[in-house]
Protein backbone atom coordinates (compact mmCIF):
# COMPACT_ATOMS: atom_id res chain seq x y z
CA UNK A 1 0.00 0.00 0.00
CA UNK A 2 1.78 3.31 -0.89
CA UNK A 3 -0.67 5.92 -0.40
CA UNK A 4 -4.39 6.83 -0.54
CA UNK A 5 -4.79 6.96 -4.82
CA UNK A 6 -8.29 8.27 -4.64
CA UNK A 7 -11.57 8.75 -2.63
CA UNK A 8 -14.75 7.70 -5.01
CA UNK A 9 -17.73 9.47 -4.13
CA UNK A 10 -21.17 8.55 -5.57
CA UNK A 11 -23.37 11.14 -7.09
CA UNK A 12 -26.59 11.96 -8.78
CA UNK A 13 -25.54 14.61 -11.03
CA UNK A 14 -22.31 14.61 -11.95
CA UNK A 15 -22.44 18.07 -13.70
CA UNK A 16 -23.99 19.61 -10.47
CA UNK A 17 -21.43 17.93 -8.35
CA UNK A 18 -18.82 18.57 -10.66
CA UNK A 19 -19.57 22.04 -9.82
CA UNK A 20 -19.54 21.41 -6.24
CA UNK A 21 -16.03 20.07 -6.07
CA UNK A 22 -14.42 22.31 -7.89
CA UNK A 23 -16.17 25.46 -5.69
CA UNK A 24 -14.41 22.98 -2.23
CA UNK A 25 -11.19 21.95 -4.25
CA UNK A 26 -11.07 25.81 -5.79
CA UNK A 27 -10.19 23.75 -9.21
CA UNK A 28 -11.95 22.03 -11.53
CA UNK A 29 -11.90 18.31 -12.42
CA UNK A 30 -9.05 17.44 -14.61
CA UNK A 31 -10.82 14.95 -16.38
CA UNK A 32 -14.32 13.23 -17.08
CA UNK A 33 -13.86 9.09 -18.40
CA UNK A 34 -16.59 6.60 -18.60
CA UNK A 35 -16.06 3.20 -17.45
CA UNK A 36 -18.33 0.79 -20.02
CA UNK A 37 -17.57 -2.37 -17.59
CA UNK A 38 -19.33 -0.35 -14.18
CA UNK A 39 -21.79 1.40 -16.38
CA UNK A 40 -20.26 4.70 -14.52
CA UNK A 41 -19.58 8.01 -15.38
CA UNK A 42 -16.70 9.54 -13.92
CA UNK A 43 -14.79 12.72 -13.22
CA UNK A 44 -11.45 13.16 -11.28
CA UNK A 45 -9.88 16.04 -9.07
CA UNK A 46 -6.49 16.43 -8.31
CA UNK A 47 -5.50 17.08 -4.71
CA UNK A 48 -1.79 16.62 -3.25
CA UNK A 49 -0.70 13.05 -4.61
CA UNK A 50 -4.31 11.63 -4.31
CA UNK A 51 -7.37 12.15 -6.24
CA UNK A 52 -11.27 12.90 -5.90
CA UNK A 53 -13.02 10.59 -8.10
CA UNK A 54 -17.11 11.45 -8.37
CA UNK A 55 -18.71 8.43 -10.35
CA UNK A 56 -22.87 8.64 -11.45
CA UNK A 57 -24.25 5.51 -12.31
CA UNK A 58 -25.42 5.49 -16.41
CA UNK A 59 -27.88 3.04 -15.59
CA UNK A 60 -30.38 1.21 -13.05
CA UNK A 61 -27.60 -1.78 -13.27
CA UNK A 62 -24.08 0.27 -11.99
CA UNK A 63 -23.50 -0.66 -8.88
CA UNK A 64 -23.26 3.13 -8.32
CA UNK A 65 -27.02 3.05 -8.61
CA UNK A 66 -27.48 0.32 -6.10
CA UNK A 67 -25.60 2.12 -3.69
CA UNK A 68 -27.64 4.63 -4.24
CA UNK A 69 -30.90 2.82 -3.77
CA UNK A 70 -30.23 2.50 -0.36
CA UNK A 71 -27.43 5.04 0.86
CA UNK A 72 -27.48 8.93 0.39
CA UNK A 73 -24.90 10.50 -1.63
CA UNK A 74 -21.08 10.20 0.03
CA UNK A 75 -18.10 8.59 -0.19
CA UNK A 76 -18.75 5.56 -2.01
CA UNK A 77 -15.04 4.15 -1.37
CA UNK A 78 -11.24 4.22 -1.00
CA UNK A 79 -8.89 3.13 -3.52
CA UNK A 80 -4.69 2.37 -2.52
CA UNK A 81 -2.47 2.49 -4.58
CA UNK A 82 -0.86 -0.68 -4.84
CA UNK A 83 2.91 -1.53 -6.33
CA UNK A 84 2.74 -5.29 -7.26
CA UNK A 85 -0.83 -6.40 -7.73
CA UNK A 86 -0.42 -9.74 -6.90
CA UNK A 87 2.05 -9.68 -4.50
CA UNK A 88 -0.90 -7.50 -2.20
CA UNK A 89 -3.98 -9.77 -2.98
CA UNK A 90 -1.84 -12.81 -1.52
CA UNK A 91 -0.94 -11.09 1.76
CA UNK A 92 -4.47 -9.81 1.86
CA UNK A 93 -6.42 -12.92 0.97
CA UNK A 94 -3.46 -14.89 3.80
CA UNK A 95 -5.05 -12.04 6.38
CA UNK A 96 -8.22 -13.09 5.96
CA UNK A 97 -10.06 -10.23 3.71
CA UNK A 98 -12.31 -11.10 1.67
CA UNK A 99 -12.77 -9.90 -2.30
CA UNK A 100 -15.51 -9.19 -4.38
CA UNK A 101 -13.29 -9.49 -7.06
CA UNK A 102 -10.09 -11.19 -6.84
CA UNK A 103 -9.05 -11.17 -10.54
CA UNK A 104 -8.43 -7.45 -11.25
CA UNK A 105 -10.60 -6.02 -13.58
CA UNK A 106 -10.26 -2.72 -15.95
CA UNK A 107 -11.39 0.53 -13.94
CA UNK A 108 -11.13 4.30 -14.49
CA UNK A 109 -7.74 6.22 -14.97
CA UNK A 110 -5.86 3.61 -16.83
CA UNK A 111 -5.85 1.17 -13.51
CA UNK A 112 -6.60 -1.96 -13.20
CA UNK A 113 -8.30 -2.83 -9.50
CA UNK A 114 -9.93 -5.02 -7.04
CA UNK A 115 -12.30 -4.70 -4.34
CA UNK A 116 -12.51 -5.69 -1.07
CA UNK A 117 -15.55 -6.75 0.81
CA UNK A 118 -16.65 -3.74 3.85
CA UNK A 119 -17.47 -6.96 5.50
CA UNK A 120 -13.92 -7.67 6.06
CA UNK A 121 -13.00 -4.31 6.07
CA UNK A 122 -14.51 -2.40 8.95
CA UNK A 123 -17.84 -0.95 6.58
CA UNK A 124 -15.38 0.75 3.95
CA UNK A 125 -15.71 -0.17 0.50
CA UNK A 126 -11.56 -0.54 -0.30
CA UNK A 127 -10.07 -0.42 -3.63
CA UNK A 128 -6.89 -1.42 -4.67
CA UNK A 129 -5.83 -0.03 -8.33
CA UNK A 130 -2.16 -0.53 -10.11
CA UNK A 131 -1.55 1.28 -13.22
CA UNK A 132 -2.78 -0.76 -16.49
CA UNK A 133 0.36 -2.06 -18.28
CA UNK B 1 -6.46 22.88 -0.01
CA UNK B 2 -2.94 21.07 0.06
CA UNK B 3 -3.62 17.71 0.15
CA UNK B 4 -5.94 15.08 2.08
CA UNK B 5 -4.94 15.52 5.46
CA UNK B 6 -6.85 11.87 6.75
CA UNK B 7 -9.56 9.69 6.19
CA UNK B 8 -11.96 9.58 9.23
CA UNK B 9 -13.25 6.04 9.99
CA UNK B 10 -15.84 5.62 12.83
CA UNK B 11 -15.45 2.37 14.39
CA UNK B 12 -16.80 0.43 18.10
CA UNK B 13 -13.59 -0.83 19.33
CA UNK B 14 -10.57 0.89 18.43
CA UNK B 15 -8.29 -2.26 19.50
CA UNK B 16 -10.07 -4.85 16.96
CA UNK B 17 -10.07 -1.91 14.22
CA UNK B 18 -6.39 -1.27 15.03
CA UNK B 19 -5.78 -4.77 14.20
CA UNK B 20 -7.82 -4.92 11.30
CA UNK B 21 -6.49 -1.96 9.48
CA UNK B 22 -2.40 -2.76 10.89
CA UNK B 23 -3.31 -6.11 8.57
CA UNK B 24 -4.71 -4.30 5.84
CA UNK B 25 -2.11 -1.22 5.43
CA UNK B 26 0.67 -3.59 6.47
CA UNK B 27 1.90 -1.84 9.38
CA UNK B 28 0.24 -0.46 12.80
CA UNK B 29 -0.83 2.60 14.22
CA UNK B 30 2.09 5.35 14.31
CA UNK B 31 -0.05 6.88 17.61
CA UNK B 32 -3.17 6.64 19.94
CA UNK B 33 -5.06 9.75 20.83
CA UNK B 34 -7.64 10.74 23.32
CA UNK B 35 -9.66 14.45 22.31
CA UNK B 36 -11.55 15.39 25.13
CA UNK B 37 -13.54 18.17 23.57
CA UNK B 38 -14.95 15.27 20.80
CA UNK B 39 -15.18 12.61 23.91
CA UNK B 40 -13.29 10.17 21.31
CA UNK B 41 -10.52 7.66 21.31
CA UNK B 42 -8.41 8.21 18.11
CA UNK B 43 -5.30 6.39 16.25
CA UNK B 44 -3.32 7.04 13.45
CA UNK B 45 -1.79 5.08 10.23
CA UNK B 46 0.33 6.67 7.75
CA UNK B 47 -0.59 5.99 4.24
CA UNK B 48 1.76 8.24 1.59
CA UNK B 49 1.33 11.80 2.72
CA UNK B 50 -2.16 11.01 4.06
CA UNK B 51 -3.50 9.14 7.22
CA UNK B 52 -6.28 7.15 8.57
CA UNK B 53 -7.84 8.03 11.53
CA UNK B 54 -10.03 5.62 13.45
CA UNK B 55 -12.77 7.15 16.00
CA UNK B 56 -13.85 4.89 18.78
CA UNK B 57 -16.94 7.13 20.65
CA UNK B 58 -15.85 7.54 24.41
CA UNK B 59 -19.41 8.10 25.86
CA UNK B 60 -22.91 8.58 24.66
CA UNK B 61 -22.36 11.89 23.76
CA UNK B 62 -19.89 11.65 21.31
CA UNK B 63 -20.20 12.60 17.95
CA UNK B 64 -19.15 9.40 16.78
CA UNK B 65 -21.87 7.68 19.33
CA UNK B 66 -24.44 9.48 17.50
CA UNK B 67 -22.82 8.30 14.11
CA UNK B 68 -22.94 4.73 15.24
CA UNK B 69 -26.47 4.97 16.32
CA UNK B 70 -27.76 5.56 12.87
CA UNK B 71 -25.20 3.99 10.78
CA UNK B 72 -22.64 1.13 10.04
CA UNK B 73 -19.02 1.52 11.04
CA UNK B 74 -17.33 3.31 7.90
CA UNK B 75 -15.63 6.21 6.54
CA UNK B 76 -16.80 9.27 8.66
CA UNK B 77 -15.21 12.22 6.88
CA UNK B 78 -12.47 13.54 4.82
CA UNK B 79 -10.05 16.07 6.03
CA UNK B 80 -8.05 18.09 4.06
CA UNK B 81 -4.90 20.18 4.87
CA UNK B 82 -5.34 23.84 4.46
CA UNK B 83 -2.29 26.41 4.65
CA UNK B 84 -4.26 29.58 5.81
CA UNK B 85 -7.39 28.48 7.68
CA UNK B 86 -8.99 31.87 8.04
CA UNK B 87 -8.82 32.60 4.09
CA UNK B 88 -9.83 29.20 2.72
CA UNK B 89 -13.21 29.64 5.88
CA UNK B 90 -13.82 32.78 3.77
CA UNK B 91 -13.10 31.56 0.41
CA UNK B 92 -15.56 28.65 0.84
CA UNK B 93 -18.50 30.68 2.78
CA UNK B 94 -18.27 33.24 -0.39
CA UNK B 95 -18.94 29.90 -2.32
CA UNK B 96 -22.01 29.24 -0.39
CA UNK B 97 -21.35 26.28 1.28
CA UNK B 98 -22.27 25.83 5.59
CA UNK B 99 -20.52 24.89 8.21
CA UNK B 100 -20.52 23.27 11.81
CA UNK B 101 -18.41 25.41 12.81
CA UNK B 102 -16.80 27.94 11.37
CA UNK B 103 -14.19 28.87 14.27
CA UNK B 104 -11.19 26.45 14.68
CA UNK B 105 -11.44 23.92 17.27
CA UNK B 106 -8.70 21.99 19.08
CA UNK B 107 -8.43 18.33 16.80
CA UNK B 108 -6.53 15.38 17.70
CA UNK B 109 -2.53 15.64 15.92
CA UNK B 110 -1.71 18.99 16.99
CA UNK B 111 -4.52 20.11 14.23
CA UNK B 112 -7.30 23.06 14.87
CA UNK B 113 -9.97 21.89 12.76
CA UNK B 114 -13.66 22.99 11.37
CA UNK B 115 -16.26 21.10 9.64
CA UNK B 116 -18.67 21.36 6.35
CA UNK B 117 -22.04 20.30 6.28
CA UNK B 118 -22.43 17.25 4.66
CA UNK B 119 -25.40 19.20 3.11
CA UNK B 120 -23.40 21.38 1.24
CA UNK B 121 -20.91 18.78 0.32
CA UNK B 122 -22.61 16.03 -1.62
CA UNK B 123 -23.23 13.94 1.92
CA UNK B 124 -19.39 13.96 2.82
CA UNK B 125 -18.50 15.49 6.24
CA UNK B 126 -15.38 17.83 5.30
CA UNK B 127 -12.98 18.57 8.03
CA UNK B 128 -10.40 21.29 6.92
CA UNK B 129 -7.67 21.34 9.27
CA UNK B 130 -4.19 23.15 9.90
CA UNK B 131 -1.50 22.76 12.18
CA UNK B 132 -1.93 23.82 15.79
CA UNK B 133 0.69 27.11 16.32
Amino acid sequence: MMKIEHIGIAVKDLNVSNDLMHKLLGKPAYKEETVEGESVKTSFFEIGESKIELLEAMNFDSAIAKYLDKNREGIHHIAFAVDDMETEIQRLKNEGFQFINEIPKKGADNKMVVFLHPKSTNGVLVELCSERK
